[in-house]
C-alpha cells in the first residue's frame, strides 16, 4: 500500500466496478476493461489498479484467466429487496425482552458456536499485539498509576486523543467535553437516566438494538417505535407526526450502521432530525459504535455534528474497533455534561486506569486509523460474500439489507418463517443466530434475524448460511 | 518475622502493653517489665518480645534507655472522651449533600495538597510492584483476552480467590455467589437499585460515608438516619424502634471500621441486626470496605457471616487494600444475586479484565494477606500517633473515636466550632480535612470532621494537626 490517497483510490475503483458487476453491466463469463483501461480512466499507477482487481478477486465477483484478463463470475444475478420499512404501532409499550436476551446471549456463550448473530469482532482483525506491548510498557512504567483515584471523567491524554476521532465524524470538541466510561452501553445508561425518567416515553427505532430496550426496561421507561427505513434509518416524517402526538423524554438513534438493520441516515436526515429533536426540546441519545467502521473510505458524519445547541448525547466506545475486553467508551453528553460527570463518579467513581492509559498511547501512535481501514475493508469483504449466499440460497421472498459499513446485516424472511423456531434448531448445529423479536418492544419481527460477519468467515460462514437454509 | 502465629504474638503483646500504659498501669516515666519477664509471661521467643517493644517505641509510646530497659514516655494522660451517641431526627429526609460533596472532592484533588481527611490509602503501602509485574506479564501472555467480553458476573479465577477471603470474614460461598463490579460504590448503587425504588426509605447509620448519601439522594430515595454508637456503631435498640414505626426498602450499614467512625459493631450486634431485618423482610446492604484492615491478627467477621436467609447483599473492594486504580470490588447479593447480575450486564457488560486477571494472580500467590497486616500494623501506629496529637492539641471539649481497624477517625469538636469554615481556612493551608456535614443528609456534625491517617504521616500529619489547631 503506498499511501493514503492511493488506498482510497484503489477501494473507489473496486467499489465502482463491483456496483457495476451487481448492476449487470458486466454480466457472468464477460470479461473486465483491461488494466491499461483503467488505468488511464482513474489517472492512477498500475498497482493500484491490480490492487482494485485483487480486492474484487478475494471477494469473489471476479477471478483471473492467465494471460486473458480477468472475468465476471458472480453477482449479475438481481439482488435481493431490502426489508420493508417498518410500520410499529404507534403508542408507547412497556419493554419486556430483557430476560430473553440475556438468555440467548448466554446460551451463545457455550464453546464451539459458530458466532453468526453476534455483534462481535473478529479477535484477529484487531490490534491484540499492539495493544498488550502497548499495556505491559505502561503496567511497569507506571505503577504509581494504580495507586489514586483517576479523574472520574476519564484520563486527560485518553480524552485529548478522542478529540481527534471525534473531528473525523464531523464534531469539533475539546477535552473537557468528553467523559470516559465504561464502555458504550455505560454510556447509553447514563444519558438515558440523565435525560428521562420513570414512566416516560423515549422514541426509537424500529427495529433496535436490543441493549438499548434492556435499560430502557430496566428504567421503568416506555419505548415507542418509529416506522424506520432499512437504508436510510429512522422515518423523519414518522418521527415529526410523533412528536406532534405526544410528549417524549428523549429518543436513542443509531444514526450511522444501524444495529441491526445496517442502515446509515443520510446526511440531510441527520440535520433535519437533530433540528426537529431540539425544536421540541428532546434529547437526542446518538449510539455511534459502528460509525467509524465505513466501507468507504471517509466515514459518515455523526448527528451530533449537527448539534448547535448541546441537545445531542453522542455515545460510543473502542469495542468494535479495537478491543472489547478494554471496556473504553466514552460520551459527549452537550448542556447535560456536569449532571453525567457526576453520576458517572456515582456510578463507579472513575473508568480503570490502565486500559485508558493502553488507548491513549495506542491513538497516539497512529494505529488505530490503519487498524479500522483494515478491519472495514475485511468486513466489506465478508458482507459482500454473506449478502450474496444469502441471496443463492436462502428461500425465495427473503429480503436483507445493504449495509455501507459495520459487519450487521438484517434478514427479512418470508412471512411464514419463524426465526425463534430456526434460533432453537440452529443452536442444535452449534450456530448462533440473532432472533428478530430481541429488537422489538412490541415483539416484532418475528419472521426477521440478525446475521453478523464480524467474527465468521469463509467456508465457516458458507456452510452454517447453507444449514440455516436447509433448516427454513 | 518469622511466621504467621508469631506475628501474631508481638501485636498481641504490644496491644496489651499499648492498652496497659493507656489505662495508666503503667505512668509516665516508669519502666516497663523485662523483656525476659514478658518472654516468660507469654512463652514466646525473645526476638517476638523485642519486636513487640521496637512497635510501640516506634509509636512513640516507649523509649529504650541504654542499659536500663524501656520507660513509658507518652500516653498515661487520660485519653479524650468518645464523641456522644448520635440523635438524629427520626424523619426520612430527602438528601441534598451531593453537590457539595462533589466540590470538595474536586477542590482536594489539587497539587499538593496534605490530604489529611481523604479516605485514600498510602500508595507506599500498596504492593504496586508486584502488580505492575504481574500485570505486564498478562499482558504479554494473554493478548486474546482484550478480545472478547468477559462474564458478566467476572472472571471465574478471580471469584474462586474471593472466596477465600469471604472465609476470612466469617462467610462460605462459592464462586457462583461473588459477582465483580466496578468498586464498592458500583457494588453498592447496584443494591440499592435492587431492593429499593425512587421515594423509599433506606435506614442508614448517623454519620454516614457521604458516598452512600450520593448514590440514595441520585436515585431520588429517601435517608432516615438512625442514632449510632462511636465505638460499637448502629444502635440496635433504637434500628428496632424505627423498623416498628415504618416501612423501610432497605438498610445499609459498614458494620466494621465504620466510615467516617471508625465504629466496630460487636458480634452479637451484628447477628441481631442481621436477624431483625430479617424478620422485618428489609434487605441490609453490608459495606465492608475497610474490613480486612483490623488492627487485631483477626478480622472481625462481617454481618453476612450471620445472614440465614440471603438478606444480606455484602460490598466491598480492594480499592483501601490493594489499588484504587484498579477500580474492582464485588458483591454477594443473596437473594438478589440473578437480578444483580442481570442489572451489572445493563450497566456496563463487564468489568474491564485486566484488572481483574491482574488480582486474581495476585491473590493466588498469597501476597495479598502480608500486604494487609502490613499496611494495618502501620495504619494503627498512625492511628495512636494522630489521636494522640490531637488529644494533646485540639480545643479542650474534643472528643475523638477509637477504631480498630482502617485509618479514618471521626472527631467532635466544641459545639462552638464550625467544621466547613475550618475546612476553608485549612485549604488556604493547603491541608484538607472532611467537614462533618457531609455525613449527614439532615445537615448534622457541623462541628465534627473525619480525619484520615491513609495517605499522610509523621511530621506532614503533626504539622497538620498543629495548624488546624491554631485555626481552631
Amino acid at each position: 500500500m503506498s499511501g493514503t490517497s492511493d488506498t482510497y483510490l484503489y477501494e473507489q475503483i473496486a467499489n465502482d466496478l463491483s456496483r457495476a458487476i451487481h448492476k449487470g453491466v458486466y454480466d457472468v463469463a464477460q470479461k473486465l476493461p483491461s488494466l491499461r483501461y483503467i488505468r488511464e480512466q482513474y489517472e492512477v499507477s498500475m498497482a493500484t489498479v491490480i490492487q482494485a482487481y485483487q480486492c474484487l478477486e478475494q471477494e469473489g465477483l471476479i477471478e483471473s484467466r492467465p494471460k486473458s484478463g480477468y472475468f465476471v463470475i458472480q453477482g449479475a444475478k438481481e439482488p435481493l429487496d431490502e426489508p420493508v420499512v417498518t410500520q410499529p404501532k404507534s403508542s408507547p409499550t412497556h419493554v419486556n425482552v430483557g430476560h430473553l436476551a440475556m438468555s440467548l446471549i448466554n446460551e451463545t456463550r457455550q464453546l464451539g458456536m459458530v458466532k453468526l448473530g453476534a455483534a462481535v469482532p473478529q479477535p484477529e482483525l484487531l490490534p491484540l499485539g499492539s495493544l498488550s506491548r502497548i499495556m505491559a510498557g505502561i503496567a511497569r512504567r507506571k505503577n504509581r498509576a494504580l495507586a489514586s483515584y483517576e479523574q472520574s471523567q476519564g484520563n486527560p491524554e485518553l480524552r485529548k486523543q478522542i478529540v481527534h476521532l471525534m473531528r473525523e465524524s464531523g464534531v469539533r470538541c475539546t477535552a473537557d467535553d468528553i467523559i470516559i466510561t465504561n464502555g458504550c452501553l455505560e454510556a447509553l445508561s447514563l444519558a438515558l437516566r440523565a435525560v428521562a425518567k420513570m414512566g416516560e416515553t423515549i422514541a426509537i427505532e424500529s427495529p433496535t438494538y436490543f441493549g438499548v430496550l434492556q435499560v430502557i426496561e430496566s428504567l421503568g421507561m416506555k419505548a415507542l417505535e418509529i416506522s424506520t427505513h432499512a437504508s436510510t434509518g429512522i422515518d423523519v416524517q414518522a418521527l415529526t407526526q410523533a412528536l406532534k402526538a405526544r410528549k417524549m423524554a428523549a429518543c436513542v438513534l443509531m444514526p450511522s450502521f444501524n444495529n441491526p438493520l445496517g442502515s446509515t441516515m443520510p446526511e440531510d436526515n441527520k440535520q433535519q432530525v437533530v433540528a426537529l429533536l431540539a425544536k421540541y426540546n428532546v434529547p437526542l441519545i446518538e449510539d455511534d459504535v459502528y460509525g467509524a467502521l465505513s466501507y468507504e473510505p471517509k466515514r459518515p458524519k455523526s448527528a451530533k455534528a449537527y448539534d448547535l445547541q448541546g441537545n445531542v448525547l453522542y455515545c460510543s466506545s473502542f469495542s468494535k474497533t479495537v478491543a472489547p475486553g478494554l471496556r473504553v467508551g466514552w460520551i459527549l453528553a452537550g448542556r447535560y455534561q456536569e449532571q453525567i460527570k457526576y453520576q458517572k463518579f456515582l456510578d463507579n467513581i472513575s473508568t480503570a486506569i490502565h486500559p485508558q492509559l493502553t488507548l491513549a498511547e495506542f491513538l497516539s501512535k497512529g494505529g488505530y486509523r490503519r487498524c479500522v481501514r483494515h478491519s472495514a475493508r475485511i468486513y466489506r469483504q465478508r458482507m459482500e460474500q454473506l449478502r450474496r449466499w444469502v441471496s443463492d440460497i436462502f428461500p425465495q421472498g427473503t429480503r436483507i439489507t445493504n449495509p455501507k459499513g459495520g459487519f450487521l446485516l438484517w434478514v427479512e424472511l418470508p412471512k411464514t418463517c419463524d426465526s425463534m423456531e430456526l434460533y432453537r434448531q440452529a443452536m442444535d448445529k452449534k450456530i448462533a443466530i440473532t432472533p428478530g423479536m430481541l429488537f422489538s418492544a412490541q415483539g416484532q419481527y418475528k419472521n426477521h434475524l440478525r446475521l453478523s460477519c464480524g467474527a465468521v468467515e469463509g467456508e465457516q460462514a458458507r456452510k452454517s448460511i447453507i444449514m440455516l437454509a436447509k433448516l427454513l
